[in-house]
């Protein structure tokens, strides 16, 4: 079906749409499917842990019903049974948050298009992780900001620089995943959480605080939420993704009551609502089935297969490469020393059937890098040794 | 919850999301909803029709299976299989469309979103019928664009002003409901769908063809879509919320391979993928029952509705009072004598416990007029000729 003459191209599309990145990570993962390879590329939680016996009974139960409910038009804002049971969630964590306050969305990836759609102006500065969620990137580069970078350290966003770019640019809106970040595994200490909800309050500044790998910690003691520090300057995002299961989108964004009128309206205009079978399904799972053993057995398992890469990378690979020790989520982040491509190092790994995603679109602008995500949570041990030999393997290779 | 300060709300939010409308519609559903009121203001499928044991068959089967794969994160092109029984869908009505250039969505409410994402630029003229969709105009709003409103006749669009508006603004995009309108129930005949694809053909001009309500036809003939005309000009949407269930958010567009690659970037960043578990759903409830009868079975119902209220309306309505004798879909549209006001009918309505909706908010613009729109998919003949009896009863008050 052919559509448009090349010179028409130029000028039908949006410049919006010129502007979002096609995600990198998708056309990986299309390599990477041939059984005898290895792949450390996917972004997925285990499907092993998917509680599919137990979401039939909640099926059964729910269209068992002879009101039809289940399958009408809902309203906008999201089921409230399923808002008060996270409003509940939160105030066992020691949070207040009304249900009013939380909007469902399809899917956290939603709640960012809806952010984007409802705050970012053409031009906007918004303040990044470096490096940050490539979702996030093409979320938000719909909406055309400028962004801003400022780099991870050990313990979270460098917050000096962070508070010095929020100062030159006026930013007011920042994106950050302080737990287990996606790609880094990186965690913001307690300090850090405090010191920059200090500098978002000072600022008048806003975060959009991201939490979708929180509740899969496997060590360490969990800390506070940003919000809990400034709950007037942070919007907060949560996920039944990684604890539930993924492909029934359901999301949240938690908001202030003048940008969730916004929010709300956005949503209409996006999908009207989300599937409310699907949000019903996931109320009645989780009110019915023990969800605390599922964590722990979800918690257990990435756990094992953490520590086995950490192995595995201790062992294998020369010690010149750092990497990063999560304490929950599913990646860490290894750095080659300078000079290194981990774009070209994808290249002898397929070949040697073993994928990554290197580091480049997890940043603004660069072509090339020598930083590498690798996944975790959907290989067992075994396998996990073997590929990090077979990539410790290239990773000589490309050294000679 | 407090946020912004009076004087921050007007620079905080995009200058995009304060041009959407709320909603007025689903303000009016929430004072309608006590036993004793007769409702004609809703757009909802009647829900008696939704298949839910077989629905449940279907999830006993999808979540029996031991994969996960159905809970898992999935493509943002949609489910194959679901892709291409839509594709033998067309070709059994002898359009030929590859399942490549078919995206599903999160309903066709997220055609309308990732359309207005990647098509329209800030101060693009688009072209709407008059009264238009209040769900499109929502969409495309929120992407700033100029709305040139052309007014339907009893056939469809006035391709006369539809010609002339094309030419005057260089619009390059329109929006149309070819088969029983939402709001106005009007169908446009063949002779007006040729007209409409010759002038987007001889124009370069592109339709965005809504075609929600074609398989809830009961009576007359079906009429090609304006896509059999003209393929290349013409964005073809449809859903399964009129003919399996709405709550699930199962729709999709028909587009060429160009616009395609651009909108699968906007569906990525929009919501990664539609609820997977849902769209297996509704392929194996599609393939697992005969559909054609379960149509017959709506279209009967709808029907009979249909019927009741236009005979309710010639027994009890004033003759001054003209409407839509629509052959499908879910709606009518009566028009008042001139100068007499349907916001205000709309008051005395809800004293006499009877709703519909003005069709104020289907203009761009107006803040009044003599129009309403009338549901009748929900309600059985003996409420609707008392709901009409009592609007009837209101429009001899407003006139006295």
């Amino acid at each position: 079906m052919k559509f448009l003459r090349q010179d028409q191209q130029k000028e039908f599309f949006s410049e919006r749409i010129k502007q979002v990145p096609r995600s990198f990570i998708r056309d990986i993962l299309q390599v990477a499917v041939s059984p005898d390879f290895i792949s450390f590329a996917g972004g997925l939680p285990n499907k092993k842990f998917f509680p599919a016996s137990e979401l039939k009974e909640s099926a059964n139960r729910l269209l068992g019903k002879l009101s039809g409910d289940v399958l009408q038009y809902s309203n906008s804002e999201g089921y409230l049974p399923l808002r008060e049971y996270i409003s509940t969630y939160y105030s066992k964590k020691g949070i207040d948050i009304h249900p009013s306050n939380i909007l469902i969305t399809t899917g956290s990836q939603q709640a960012l298009d809806l952010l984007g759609k409802t705050l970012i102006n053409e031009g906007d500065f918004v303040i990044l992780e470096e490096p940050s969620y490539l979702g996030a990137i093409q979320a938000f580069s719909v909406f055309q900001p400028t962004f801003q970078c400022v780099p991870l350290m050990e313990d979270g966003i460098n917050t000096t620089l962070f508070e010095e770019t929020l100062k030159r640019t006026c930013a007011r809106l920042s994106y950050l995943i302080p737990n287990f970040q996606n790609p880094s595994g990186i965690s913001y200490s307690e300090e850090t959480r405090k010191k920059v909800a200090e500098i978002a309050i000072n600022n008048h500044h806003f975060l959009i605080e991201d939490d979708p790998y929180g509740e899969i910690r496997f060590g360490g003691n969990a800390l506070p939420n940003i919000y809990t520090y400034a709950p007037s300057n942070t919007l907060l995002l949560g996920t039944f993704s990684k604890t539930v299961a993924p492909g029934l989108r359901i999301g949240w964004v938690v908001a202030p009551d003048e940008i969730m009128e916004k929010l709300i309206i956005a949503k209409q205009a996006a999908d009207l609502h989300t599937d409310i079978f699907a949000q019903q399904l996931v109320y009645d799972y989780l009110t019915n089935n023990p969800i605390d053993e599922h964590l722990k057995i979800i918690r257990n398992a990435y756990s094992i297969q953490a520590n086995a890469m950490m192995d595995a990378l201790e062992k294998h690979f020369p010690d010149d490469i750092s990497f990063t020790r999560p304490k929950g989520g599913m990646f860490l982040w290894a750095t080659l020393p300078k000079g290194y491509s981990s774009m070209e190092l994808f290249d002898l790994a397929l070949k040697k059937k073993v994928a990554f995603v290197p580091g480049t679109p997890f940043y603004i602008g660069k072509t090339d890098s020598n930083t590498m995500r690798l996944n975790f949570s959907c290989t067992d041990p075994d396998t996990i040794f073997e590929g990090i030999k077979r990539l410790a393997d290239c990773i000589r290779e490309l050294q000679n």
